[in-house]
């Protein structure tokens, strides 16, 4: 099996970008070249920026499967741009790679964003390798939204209803943080459909991004650890705690909430929208009791 | 000195961010939600998008200064918006980080970056963390072109002039890799007042890039080691090798390459601009004797 050591630079971009989804209509510059081209946002929208990473042993290792690693560094992007009430467009691939990696290794990784891509209607319109110590796989992504209709995390009041999809907790365990399906057809729909106050996706877990949410909007939050959406197999501190979700997060008004319920049922029947909680004024929150730790911090000791 | 383990991730964002760069008539979201949201180019223009990544020990070390190591994280990528005839506009910062970088280390970082920004006018509406065992820096950035006026690499033409914008050689040893200044705006001029056929930056040496910008262009380069404008105390084979140099490779007509090199310094008194020699018939090419090796592979052994 050859090793990237074997082959090189040049040969290994050429065999990467070999087949990559490329919507021409909207892509005049593609890999190759300096920088990409693509096309502007349609008159009326904006343009969302994200940029996600993932590093071997932190967010994968690699004796997982090579196409779900690619699944996963391009699902958490485009996780993001939904989140916002978006539709993802272009994506970017940076690679940083130590020479023992086998060729056929990053041909499977790039299988599985080549998929992903292609399932989700992004471009991979170039990006940029480098040899490194560890493997890191980083996608920058664009996103088209109406403007001035954009999602925020800030928007939510106190009284409203907060709402998850889905289940949580044991993400990392089940493999399901490899081969979830990022939410953006389900937030278009939100957006779309919904008066949503505030919307994220849970990347870190409930427990770190729901204070987020809270603090960005001005408020506190009030959670009943029975009304957790559990994983089969999960506790509610699993739930709390565990991460890497990649469900959405949102709040509504209370006083819509069960015509939404209804609604969503309709449309997403295998699919559950809870409500866990409220958004309360500042200093009167309440978390259920193993929420002192909070979520994952990429550098607490 | 507090080191990144000590304050943790929340913490170290909300350092990072403050006193970012951001023009505010474009930006609508900036760092802290899901995506950053900006405002779309004008009518008649295309989006460029660039990722760039830095590599501890491959691109820097952590004994060189942080404020330059910042400063070359994006640097290196408004160049590559600038060599294709566009306007930097907006970047978003990914840090891999190991838990024992000093925060103060990473803010100098940091204020590097914003001081590049500043000076190039881009906007930092955004980013990402996550630890890991080797320090990155990947920078993504878009920029804007006027729709059917980005100059590639692919549109070079047999008989075309090849030229070089600056001096080769020594980037390295010398530290310009790291305070080099993009060529953003001698880009833009000669995409503005010139027929340039093809333009790229170099980044991995000129023994790398040019044959990449006479194969995209269905050529092969003749080039004279003599002709070849070498930093002082460089030879032409560092000229050719070292890479790094973020100088602007150009091909255009032969026929306009007098006057283009008079309008030229009569505006860039202070930068070379030198013909080192011509684009060829795939088959007929002739290189440097020292040209055998190439330039800089990240990969090869």
């Amino acid at each position: 099996m050859p090793l990237l050591s074997d082959i090189g630079e040049d040969a290994l971009v050429t065999r990467l970008i070999a087949g990559l989804p490329c919507e021409a209509s909207s892509v005049r510059v593609a890999a190759g070249d300096d920088c990409a081209e693509v096309l502007a946002p349609l008159p009326g929208q904006s343009l969302l920026l994200k940029t996600d990473v993932l590093v071997e042993d932190v967010h994968f290792t690699r004796a997982m499967p090579p196409e779900l690693v690619g699944h996963k560094a391009l699902a958490r992007a485009i996780s993001d741009i939904g989140a916002m009430g978006g539709l993802p467009q272009h994506g970017l691939v940076t690679l940083v790679l130590p020479g023992d990696v086998e060729v056929a290794w990053l041909e499977s990784l790039y299988a599985g964003l080549r998929r992903c891509a292609g399932a989700y209607g992004v471009s991979i319109v170039g990006g940029e390798t480098s040899r490194g110590r560890q493997l890191m796989v980083n996608v920058a992504l664009t996103g088209w939204v109406e403007t001035g209709r954009a999602v925020l995390r800030s928007g939510g009041q106190v009284g409203d209803a907060v709402l998850v999809t889905g289940w949580l907790g044991g993400s990392f365990a089940s493999g399901r943080h490899l081969s979830f399906e990022p939410r953006v057809h389900e937030a278009r729909w939100l957006a779309t459909n919904a008066e949503i106050h505030a919307m994220m996706d849970l990347s870190d877990g409930l427990g770190s991004d729901l204070p987020r949410l809270a603090r960005a909007s001005g408020c506190e939050a009030s959670v009943e650890a029975t009304l957790l959406p559990c994983h089969t197999g999960c506790t509610p501190e699993q739930a709390w705690s565990d991460g890497e979700d990649y469900e959405l997060l949102l709040a509504v008004p209370m006083s819509s909430l069960a015509t939404l319920q209804a609604a969503w049922t309709a449309r997403f029947p295998h699919l559950a929208l809870s409500c866990i909680g409220q958004l309360v004024a500042p200093g009167t929150g309440s978390l259920p009791a193993f929420a002192r730790q909070g979520g994952w911090d990429h550098f607490a000791r």
